[in-house]
């Protein structure tokens, strides 16, 4: 435990004598199958929410309510000022993360039980032990622990505490309820707690976060099935035409081609790529972790895995179907084919320029007896990315490296969420702190999390509030 | 019915009379769902031998089998010697065509039920109406005519028969069947009834057919689907790669990439080209036709459509799937994609030469970190073409001109049969005879036949025998 070292600080050890009651407490929340994307489980992300606010309720916080009143499904809001409510010098800081989780099938590969959460040596193992229950209780104990290691009631800052009940189905309703709670979440800053670290040794810091854009590509040829021996080579076939449109969709050297799609990229600055060449990659490790096996990198030329991952954008094709796939051969040419497209993006991208450019890019490769649809999944989400020297970043680095005993890196995460939707409907700053490992595997079978990590995490938050209690923000 | 006039030759006349029998006769055997493909018809397939076997025997035929003594479907056998069974002078001509039919799904799109088959002006609705039982029935019609036409009890030729019953799901057994039976169906030459014309008012005999080479290739990536936000842009992803896969296996002008595919393609001569160039081809009207509903011709440059669909070889693709495919959208780095292709062949490309090429180009455009498997379909079919001076195929112009009133040009057909191991295993010239359009929807909802053509068709064949007779071989 080279990099999570249990620290001497008051925040430690007060985290240190609450650890077993901490996991004990965090099972008996992952027992409840909080699956947001299936209605089947609505019931249980009420139980998960009505759960969680009991708990906030005995643990002090003075106001707590379960909102669900907007079509979203419940969400926690929980508030803790600072001993002068009143008092404006003292920062607001909201927490966010969610108390849903993603589907867990036994059949899709778990070999424990996704929903009997049990102990394995280091590791808690369950749906939702990283991401995110384990991120929402690794902060109500930080809280806990900043309490007893200052010796008083109420924290240094005021605190504020928002568990979204369907982040893992796309919180496709957490405009309305941020619009409908505007007042409750005024705030200075957010902290969100649902990302991680590069790995165990490398400590990093997430500075931001791709947005995304979403779409189908329909092509249509003949209006059914055609016989391939009757018309194959006579007349367009949809499947091949989309496949080509898929191929030019980069160049040779991995650019995505889809008409200015580059032209907002904001480049990562030198002092990011220094920090992210000095993080270590075991290229095989990566390629083995998150159960993912895969057996090679790949992608746009002159750039390493973290920036492809980080601060390019991309195009990836989610699935592709068309035609006849099942057993044997069937000797047609098909009458339609689709493809689902996401775009990754980075900050400035804009995702209604990117989808206008994919648009223009699937009208330049329709060819003639094709007829072509994008269907565009929704507004897409933009990307959101941190001031990298704002104090509330620096001081979250200052604050995990205390209780990690490391030097706490910057770096950025791949993936996407309701980040710039939360700092510009909040009109607030917004930053990460997250322990999960790429080992977590998170959204696969298996799912898990290092509890020296999230104990760590606790203690980090901990930090956190004392210092930006001292010194605002 | 400008180009199926009702002729006025003893055959005519005969035909005629025998007309309304005819049209009762084939619908019930329509009602009998043959289904080859489906194994919950097999007891169909049985039942519909056992129908043509009582046919045969009513109408005369002296010998008459329903051959299940291999592992293929039931077929049935018949033969009618002529006058002297022992005239080695007299040539013995065997047809082929097949009692079993296509699938017929009300769902597929059908507007009338598929096995209840019904007489609409001219047409008779019904799967296997063309294909091949009215094809069959009408070879039946002819030889009656035949023999009424020449007052004789016995044909012209040595008429022998053999109707497959798995033509439809692929001759999986013919194979073996005509080893099994090789003595029985010794003969001179093959007239297959199981192919068409151009149009009505071009008719037309088809002097060859495309081979055919079918193969699945597999790419797989990671183990399992991955994360698009913690991997995408960063690995590769099959679909994508498949696509470009897909994309390369045309040039810019629409020629196969596969090495060496051209090597033994025998091109057309040039009576064809100029004979297929003198055919009708109305675009809009072969695009609509087969209730296609393509919208434009494609394919490969220099080549005129029907050039495209006879004499040149293709590469489809009859599906490609890979990825999510279901609502919405999800968010992965697909961990495999899947794509059937099937490569159409014309004379004297060789099945097993083609394959190898194939996996030379698929090995070609395999990319670092995907593995690719390439699963072929069996040993392939070999393209078929027939000697267009040869006697056989004039005199069944010759036939043909004299039932439909016209000129009955040379063209081919692009799909593929067992022809090819009919011709090779029974060492014999094989030639076509079939009434067949593009307007009777074979293989596809609303399958039907023009009854004036079945009709002509018959007398085409009583023609045939009595010239083959007088003539020889």
């Amino acid at each position: 435990m080279t990099s999570t070292a249990a620290g001497t600080s008051a925040e430690a050890r007060e985290v240190a004598v609450r650890a077993e009651g901490f996991v004990e407490d965090l099972q008996d929340w992952l027992r409840i199958p909080s699956i947001s994307a299936d209605p089947e489980h609505h019931g249980d992300v009420a139980r998960s929410a009505a759960w969680m606010a009991d708990r906030l309720r005995a643990e002090g916080w003075p106001q707590v309510e379960v909102w669900d009143d907007t079509d979203a499904l419940p969400a926690v809001y929980a508030s803790w000022p600072a001993a002068d409510p009143a008092d404006p010098t003292v920062p607001t800081v909201l927490v966010y993360g969610h108390h849903d989780v993603q589907p867990a099938d036994l059949a899709d590969g778990w070999s424990f039980a996704p929903f009997e959460p049990e102990v394995v040596g280091e590791e808690l193992r369950g749906r939702g032990a990283s991401d995110d229950k384990g991120h929402l209780a690794m902060v109500r104990l930080g809280v806990a622990a900043h309490l007893a290691a200052t010796g008083t009631d109420a924290p240094a800052v005021h605190l504020k505490l928002l568990a979204e009940g369907e982040e893992e189905s796309g919180s496709a309703h957490l405009a309305s309820l941020l619009a409908a709670h505007r007042e409750a979440l005024t705030c200075d800053a957010i902290v969100v707690t649902d990302t991680g670290m590069v790995g165990r040794d490398a400590p990093t810091v997430c500075t931001g976060m791709r947005g995304m854009v979403d779409t189908e590509i329909v092509f249509r040829g003949a209006s059914v099935d055609l016989h391939s021996g009757q018309f194959g080579g006579a007349v367009p076939n949809p499947v091949t035409e989309l496949a080509r449109l898929v191929a030019a969709l980069h160049d040779e050297r991995g650019r995505v081609q889809v008409p200015g799609f580059y032209d907002d990229v904001r480049p990562p600055t030198d002092r990011e790529r220094a920090a992210w060449a000095a993080l270590p990659f075991d290229e095989p490790a990566w390629l083995a972790g998150s159960a993912a096996g895969a057996r090679a990198t790949a992608g746009e030329e002159g750039w390493s895995t973290y920036e492809r991952l980080w601060a390019r954008p991309t195009a990836e094709v989610n699935g592709l179907h068309g035609g006849y796939g099942g057993p044997g051969h069937k000797t047609i040419v098909p009458h339609a084919a689709t493809a689902k497209l996401t775009f990754r993006l980075v900050a400035d991208q804009d995702p209604a320029r990117v989808l206008a450019g994919v648009r223009e890019f699937v009208a330049a490769h329709t060819p003639p007896g094709i007829e072509a649809e994008v269907i565009a999944g929704g507004p897409g989400v933009p990307p959101l990315i941190c001031d990298v020297d704002s104090t509330l970043v620096t001081t979250i680095r200052e604050a995990m490296g205390a209780a990690l005993g490391a030097e706490v890196l910057p770096a950025r995460e791949g993936g996407s969420g309701p980040e710039a939707l939360l700092s510009t409907e909040l009109a607030a700053p917004l930053a990460f702190l997250g322990v999960m490992l790429p080992s977590d595997r998170i959204h696969a079978p298996d799912e898990r999390a290092v509890l020296p990590l999230l104990l760590a995490g606790a203690e980090a938050t901990a930090h956190l509030w004392r210092l930006l209690g001292a010194r605002g923000l």
